[in-house]
């Protein structure tokens, strides 16, 4: 197969099936061919939204579980038909930014995010991943590749959300936005440690879902204000640690107001709709109040999948929860990626089998 | 009353009843009476090893769950009749090393562990405890007496053992001992994220209590080396995390060995038997290897008991299944006491309940 | 003495001298004489500003070192004649905030602030300090007062700023804003390991500080802006760390875009102004950047006195190099404010001799 | 070329000139010239105590400035001509270990040391470098050979003894030993914060730099305990942070007596003489003290090199202070060795400038 075929952004606003070269494998690279994959709201952002300025051609999908078809001649540790977990996040792991302890922002601001950002992305026949021996891992043998595939943006972003919000044993925490990510970091919340959770939002699956991922309290919007519905249920005393995981800027204000002087809002939302991201200052303590900031980009590499992997192996967490929509056959990414479009009530993730 | 009845280690390696003045209430303290008692391992050896030295008639035991008799005139928050935790450990909190951030150590070493210690402790029929409303948790309404008391000092310390274990999301963790400080170091390395969990024992009980609690692998150390036994399933690679909840001092030679290079040995055992810790120079990387070790004592105050308490309410722990022996009246405080010095095999932990 | 006179904040955008009765001193409180004071921009936004709300005959001032006239029975390690440093804020240490680690905020957010907030302030022939034993430092006989009077909010705050930027060895810094806390931070920073270090200032007698307290390059903002004249100078790879103690609601953008992807921002400006702390979202990689915020009240207490007297002790810090403006007895008090609140060029910091 | 010259250990106790091939620059490797080379107690410890096992004919050395000779073709940043740092520590950056933060101990423990351990080192008229983009770091314009050739090594891993032990603003340590490395730890330990600094050691050249790079107290080892000399000269108190930078293995028990309860006591020694590392149970606290302990080997890469030469080009470092002895020719890299073995009174340490 010298051409493969790929789903893509043609332009803004603009998708459909692209012919391309088969892309060279370097030396340390490898092409996989895809078994699972799932669109993210990050692939309908880049086309609808302009969230990444335009693209011409650009295949779409950063979520994938492959088979190895290539490797390169300097890969020591995987071979052709290895089954592995690719990360959302490729980084270049001897770049400065690594070596500081922010891989994600290797060669540049977010510049770990190469798949559908700068580069190809998963949603073809083959793609290309680098450095293998550092980014990709092993599919365990007793996890399915569906369940896997939520690990490489989902579940590392969500639970990023969660380690960087500093939570301690027994904390109190709430988390904005119960879509697949914020549901991730309702798991990661109770997996690091958090007592009680509130979770806001209101679509049955997703509460139903928050609520066996950990979430002890669901918070709907429509209902009141947030900050003061949650406020009211802790007697005042607002939580230890804020996760925002959706909502829209206005939320930063809601988000400040529930945390307790001492604590930690963490963002894993992609934030867009206004050029400021506006933090009231009275709220915030006039800047001393001790409420710490936390950002991130979802966290790559080998050894983060590894790790995740081993969440899903030994229990403690269940990924399938989140699919709610499964397609068979690979040229069905594009209805998978309408439906992450389309936004269906009952809708968390779908995942596409490619076989 | 002025005088009540406890039960006290009368001189080394003998205990009997003792009756006593009425402890007097200061200002910011309490009177309690308990409703709930547990001896601990540290009893045993503080009667019959030594392990503090020699004490006369001083009330034994360190894990309780009360109810107020007398606040003293500055408290706020708390009054007669408030059923409440005790913590083990009650610090001092306006000290120098409570403001360092080491309340457990404050007014010197290890000087936040008052009760069985340098004063009577609360196996009487009152006792006092120092600085009420820095020290006390109100008991929440939905959770027994009994099951509590567990927090006083089982689930402080043992999940301290992981806290100070640096454990990340997918870690791979040793608990080695799996008395019950060594069964919440399980329940604490599940809930700070660890993946794949070692516990070594051999008791029938602990080891199904061990696996509740998020063990996934059970090393018998009577099959053979443990640190060969861990090094082994982790194909050679070792693990993140050691904690040391049993054993005896060989056993820090094979918690070097099965460390990864980088990695943390966390210490939750009461050391004894020996003068010197030995750990091994090679292993340990002539001093090199990254391989940190991590101390501590129980924390105690009342902001940790209120969330452990916390971890009781939203399911994130259970207790009771540490329990697998019952006492009615306080008089029985003696049987649970000597059931821990002859610890049968189906012995996790008793309980007293005092009405 | 029954009476005292101190120099208050009477209402809104009015000062002047008050009579009061003298402050009882609580049990484990203390009464102290001044020997030096320096008044803080605070005083003068508090006044000004309304930036704490109104108030009537409110005792100015938290920068003090004094001499103790009275201590309550509880007090265990200071006695009448002591002299000590007080540090601006005075936390309560047994508090839940203060458990959680953050005693600035105890009793509520910003609540360990409590001299010329919601109590009188130190402008008075004596003030009323609360748990001495836990928030008073002996003065080193080697300090002078008006050295150490520097210590209580200003080093305390512009050091904050720097320990909360996580600056590593040999990181680049800038500081936004060189009044006296900017000088402190940019102190902190180079106490701290940062290897190069932005100065954003004017005033020659600023900028000269600033120099001696370590900084490496001085940033005019009358020359362009700020972030792009430090993205030049670092070949656009901005820096590790930036402090803002300055500036206004636009400097938050600036800060964010001379920050690196994997850095942190922190604040030690009260900020004012606006509602809104306007963030940057395209360059603040709309939320993804790993570009932190952290915040927070000057430290307090004795421990904290204690270090910093510490590194006046040992030569790290010349606190001296502040004081632009000294003033001989307490009635020069209203003077050295009002010259706070005229800023004249020259002006870094004044201080009143009380004697 | 395509032999070359190399000072090597011939074997266990025998040192000797040995002729090689060149060595082959892989594709992302550089081969480098040495302008200046400094011998390390490791190269005595290797022939002399056998501290790595047996080596045949392996070229010595691991502190190296150089001129790069040839770049493979995939380096980017780095061409023939340019003059580097080298790090003693070259990592494998994609490794799993550097993915969990420990470069050092990349491919196995202390795997990252790679020069005089398992390969050639840098005592050659070529030698070879990994992962050139990664390891090297451009030598400044404005810092010298022989200058930049301690950080390398002495003041990597003198300056890592310092960050691993968690000083504070105004906190008191004590490093043990003033060697080379101690001297730098004693200059990481002033750059990060300490107030009052103890060094042990009698050495006039010594005690003069440490005095110089920050130490306050000397303490000369002659003249009684050490733990006793500090706990008498600290009121009791002991100190915050001790660093083990020499001394033997009753050094540990000192240390951990001298140590505060909430301390850390980390190790950059080299540790030999018996296979255990004894640590004193009852000083210890019985394992409960919170007396932490840190270990680690020498950071590499080439981000250290760069930050910590920021260190030298803002006057924050004065490496110079340490080298007592400068050696003109490549040829007296044997001078130099033996120096380093027969350690007369006034070494610290010696230079080869190879020009």
């Amino acid at each position: 197969m010298s051409k493969f075929t790929g789903f893509a952004m043609k332009k803004l606003n603009e998708v459909g099936w692209v012919e391309k070269e088969k892309p060279e494998c370097g030396r340390r690279d490898a092409i996989i061919k895809p078994l699972a994959l799932s669109p993210c709201t990050s692939d309908i952002h880049t086309v609808w939204e302009g969230a990444i300025g335009d693209r011409k051609d650009m295949i779409l999908g950063h979520e994938a579980v492959g088979i190895i078809e290539e490797v390169g001649p300097d890969v020591k540790d995987f071979k052709v038909g290895d089954e592995v977990i690719v990360p959302a996040i490729t980084p270049d792991w001897e770049d400065e930014a690594a070596q500081r302890g922010f891989p994600s922002q290797t060669t540049g601001a977010l510049g770990g995010w190469k798949f559908s950002n700068f580069k190809d992305g998963v949603f073809g026949e083959v793609f290309h991943v680098n450095l293998a021996d550092a980014n990709l891992a092993k599919l365990p043998e007793n996890v399915k590749p569906e369940t896997a595939v939520m690990l490489s943006d989902m579940f590392s972003t969500g639970m990023m959300g969660s380690e960087n919000a500093k939570i301690k044993l027994g904390s109190t925490v709430a988390v904005i936005g119960i879509g697949p990510v914020g549901l991730c970091s309702v798991a990661g919340a109770r997996n690091l440690g958090a007592g009680r959770i509130f979770a806001v939002g209101t679509r049955p699956n997703c509460v139903k879902v928050a609520k066996e991922y950990g979430a002890t309290d669901i918070v709907n919007y429509k209902e009141g204000p947030i900050d003061e519905q949650i406020m009211e249920a802790t007697d005042n005393e607002g939580v230890d640690a804020v996760i925002i995981a959706g909502g829209n800027m206005e939320t930063w204000k809601q988000a400040v107001k529930m945390a307790k002087a001492g604590s930690v809002i963490s963002n894993v939302n992609y934030l867009s709709g206004a050029d400021i991201v506006p933090l009231p200052r009275e709220a915030w303590g006039c800047g001393m109040a001790n409420i710490d900031i936390a950002t991130g980009l979802c966290p790559g590499g080998r050894v983060r999948m590894e790790r995740l992997a081993s969440l899903i192996e030994y229990g403690r967490i269940n990924p399938d929860s989140l699919i709610t929509h499964k397609f068979k056959g690979f040229d069905k990414v594009e209805d998978a990626l309408m439906l992450m479009k389309d936004k269906p009530k009952d809708l968390i993730k779908p995942v596409v089998l490619c076989d």
